[in-house]
C-alpha cells in the first residue's frame, strides 16, 4: 500500500524494479592526457584493454577529456559518437584548406578545434602571429550552424594566431573599418588599425546558437600575463613583435569596450589563444568553460556513473600549480554526489594535493611510478607503467569483492 | 539428512558452525625492511597506524621479517612476544661485555643475533677480522641451552669476524690444536694453524636441540664468492688480509672434512658471516635456513592468515637479483595455499618480476614512488611515501568492500 498526494490508497500490484540487479561491472574512464607522455586516449585504450583481461564482462565507457586542443574533435567523438564534417575554410595565412568538425548529440551540437585551420602544426616553418588569421574558424562556425545545430563548443588551444578573434569574427559578418572608414579583416599585426566595428553584419543564424568555448587557461587580454607576453613567443613572437602583439590586443580591448560599453579584457581566459577568447566573448556571446566541465556535460556524466561501479581518472600531475588539475577535481566533485569510487592515476601527486583530492571527493590516488626514477627517464615507460598500475589496482578490486 | 559411510542415515540436529561470522578485518603486516631507508618494523607501524585510522576496529597483526642481522631479536618479540635475557659473554676482541638474546614461545625457543657480541658496530675503528672470535656466540648459545630450550635461531648477519664459527665451537666445548698439539681458540688469523679438531667435549646440553642459522646469503665457504672475498673488506680487510683470511678458511674447510667425512665448503651459505655458516653445520649440527621461512614458521603463518581479510608485505625492490626477493615470493606461496589476498608495497619493482610475483600468488603489487624522482632524492621520502600508498590501498579497499 502506498499514499498518495490525494490522500487515496492504491495497491500496488508490482513493486517497480528501480535497480537492475547487475552481477558485471561497470568502469567509466575519463582520464585528462599526461602530459608530454600519453594522450586521453591512449590512457583510455590502455586502461580498457587492462579491464577486458581482468574483468571479460564488465562494462567500460571511455571518455577521453578533451582540453579545446588538437584531439578535441575525436575525443568527443570517442566518448558520445557522432560524425566528422569537413569543408572547405581559410587557413592561418587565407588560403583555401580543408578543415572538419564534428557533429554529436544527434546532430544537435557540434564540435569546433579551431586548430583544425589556425593551429601552430599548419605554420610550421612560417609562423608569423602578426599575420595569421581566424577566418577559418568563423566559417567553420557558420558551416555549423548552416547545418542547423543548437549547441557549438569550440576548443581553443594550440592557435597560430594572435588576432583576438577578429578573423572569425569577420568571417561571421562583423565589419571592421580603419580610421579612413575603409573595411578590413584583421589580423595580429593589424589590430592596432581598428577604429570602428559594424556588429549588425553578424549572420542571423547565430543568433539563437548557445556557443561554449573550452577553456583551460586563465590569462588576460593583455599585459604581462596577457595573450602575447605569455603565448606569442611559442608563435614565433621576438620580444619586439610580442610588445607589437599586445599593443594590437589592448587596442582591441579598448574599441571593443567603446562600441559594447563592457570591459572584458580582466575575465580570466579572454587572453587564450591569442585573445580568441575575448573574441568569442564580445563577437560570438560565448560562454567561457573549462574544458572538463563541458565534457562532463556533455557526456552526461552524472547519468553515466549512475550505474557505474569505478569511475578511473588520472593526469600527468596531481599539482595545485596547474588548473589542469581540475580535471581530476572536476570529476570527484560529481563523482561525490552519487558516492562514487573515483580512482585517481598519476604520473606523479604532491602531498598536499593528494589530502585536497581526498576531500574533494577521489577515492584513491595511485602514482604510476614503477621505479624510482627520474620523468627524465621514466617518462619513455609511461604507457607501461600506467598498464601495471591498471593491473593492480583491478588485481586488488578483483580479491576486495 | 546425511548419508553416512555405513550407509545409515542420520539426522544432524545442530548444523555446525565451522565459520565464524566475522564484521572486522583482520590485516596481517609481514612486510621485508626496504633496505637503506625503512626497517621491517617501522614499515609495520606505518601500516598500522595507517589501518587503524581508516579500519579504526580492525585486527592487526605486525610481523616485522628479522633477516637475521641486527634487530631480528626484537623483530621476533614484536611478531610473538617473549623475553629479553642478558648474560655476561666474551665480546669480539675476547672482552667481557653484556649481550642479549630472545626467548619466545612459552621459553621453549631462543633466538640469537650473532651480531650482539660479534657484530661490526662493536668494532667501530678497531676492525680486523684476523682477530675477532665469535666466542660469545657460543656462550649465548650454551645460555640459552641452560634455559631448557628445545630450539635455537641464531642469526648470522653483521658478523665483524671470519672465524669460521670456531671461536663459538670452542665456548661450546670442541677443543682446537695446533701442529704441536697445544689447544688454542682458532680466529680468522690462526686458522691455518688447525692441526686436529676434538668434538668430544662439546657441551651435552645442546645434543637435542634443534639448531637453525638464518641465513638469506648463498656464498661458499672460500674462493672468489666466499666468505673472505666477498664480505672481508666491509670487516676492515685489505686485499692480502683477504687472501690470508680465505686461505685460513680454505684449511679449516679442508681439516673439517678429513676430520668428518664431509666437504661441506660448497654449501650455498656455507660462508656467511665469516664462514660461521659452516662452523654451525660442522659444529652445532644446524640447518641454514632463509630468514623468512624461519619467520614463517616461528610464527606460526598459516595459523595466524586463516582468518586474515588481507597480507600486506613489501620489500625495498621486486628484484631478481636479490635473493631477499625470497621474503615476498615466500608469504606468497604460503597464503596462496589458503587464497589469501597479498598485497606487496615496493620501493620499486621491475617488470619482469611483477609477473613471477603475480604467478607465484601476489594479488597486487604497488610502487610507494609518488613522484617520478631518482632513489637519490626520492629515499628521504619512503615513510611518507609508504603511508600514502598504504593510505590509498586502504582507501580502495573501503570502497570495494
Amino acid at each position: 500500500m502506498v499514499s498518495r498526494p490525494d490522500g487515496n490508497r492504491k495497491e500496488l500490484l508490482f513493486t517497480p524494479l528501480t535497480v537492475t540487479e547487475r552481477t558485471l561491472m561497470k568502469f567509466v574512464l575519463i582520464p585528462d592526457s599526461f602530459k608530454g607522455t600519453l594522450s586521453s586516449t591512449q590512457i583510455c585504450a590502455i586502461c580498457h584493454e587492462k579491464i577486458k583481461a581482468r574483468f571479460p564482462g564488465a562494462e567500460i565507457v571511455s571518455v577521453p577529456v578533451a582540453d579545446g586542443g588538437e584531439g578535441s574533435v575525436d575525443a568527443f567523438l570517442t566518448a558520445v559518437g557522432g560524425t566528422r564534417e569537413t569543408v572547405t575554410v581559410k587557413g592561418p595565412y587565407f588560403e583555401d584548406m580543408p578543415a572538419s568538425y564534428g557533429l554529436i548529440d544527434n546532430g544537435q551540437t557540434a564540435v569546433i578545434e579551431m586548430a583544425a585551420c589556425a593551429g601552430l602544426p599548419l605554420v610550421e616553418n612560417r609562423k608569423n602571429p602578426l599575420m595569421t588569421t581566424t577566418y577559418g574558424v568563423g566559417q567553420l562556425i557558420l558551416a555549423a550552424a548552416q547545418k542547423g545545430v543548437q549547441k557549438i563548443i569550440l576548443g581553443l588551444g594550440g592557435s597560430a594566431t594572435n588576432d583576438g578573434g577578429c578573423g572569425a569574427a569577420a568571417a561571421a559578418g562583423i565589419r571592421f573599418y580603419d580610421k579612413n572608414g575603409k573595411d578590413f579583416v584583421p589580423t595580429g599585426g593589424t589590430l592596432c588599425d581598428i577604429a570602428g566595428i559594424d556588429f549588425s553584419g553578424m549572420s542571423p543564424l547565430l543568433k539563437d546558437i548557445e556557443m561554449i568555448a573550452m577553456c583551460d587557461i586563465d590569462n588576460p587580454m593583455y599585459g604581462p600575463a596577457g595573450a602575447s607576453f605569455v603565448f606569442g613567443p611559442q608563435k614565433g613572437a621576438d620580444f619586439r613583435m610580442v610588445e607589437e602583439l599586445d599593443f594590437g590586443v589592448h587596442h582591441l580591448s579598448d574599441v571593443l569596450a567603446r562600441e559594447t560599453g563592457n570591459d572584458i579584457s580582466r575575465i580570466p581566459g579572454t587572453g587564450a589563444a591569442g585573445a580568441m577568447g575575448a573574441g568569442m566573448i564580445a563577437f560570438f556571446h560565448a560562454r567561457l568553460q573549462m574544458g572538463i566541465q563541458t565534457v562532463l556535460d556533455t557526456v552526461k556524466f552524472d547519468d553515466l556513473i549512475r550505474d557505474a561501479d569505478y569511475i578511473i581518472t588520472g593526469e600527468g600531475k596531481l599539482d595545485s600549480q596547474s588548473l589542469r588539475g581540475k580535471v581530476v577535481i572536476g570529476i570527484a566533485q560529481r563523482a561525490a554526489r552519487q558516492q562514487k569510487p573515483v580512482i585517481a592515476i598519476v604520473g606523479g601527486a604532491e602531498d598536499a594535493e593528494i589530502q585536497s583530492a581526498y576531500e574533494m571527493g577521489v577515492t584513491a590516488v595511485f602514482p604510476i611510478n614503477r621505479l624510482p626514477q627520474d620523468f627524465s627517464v621514466s617518462r619513455q615507460y609511461s604507457a607501461e607503467n600506467l598498464g601495471y598500475t591498471v593491473d593492480s589496482i583491478l588485481r586488488l578490486l578483483q580479491a576486495a569483492t
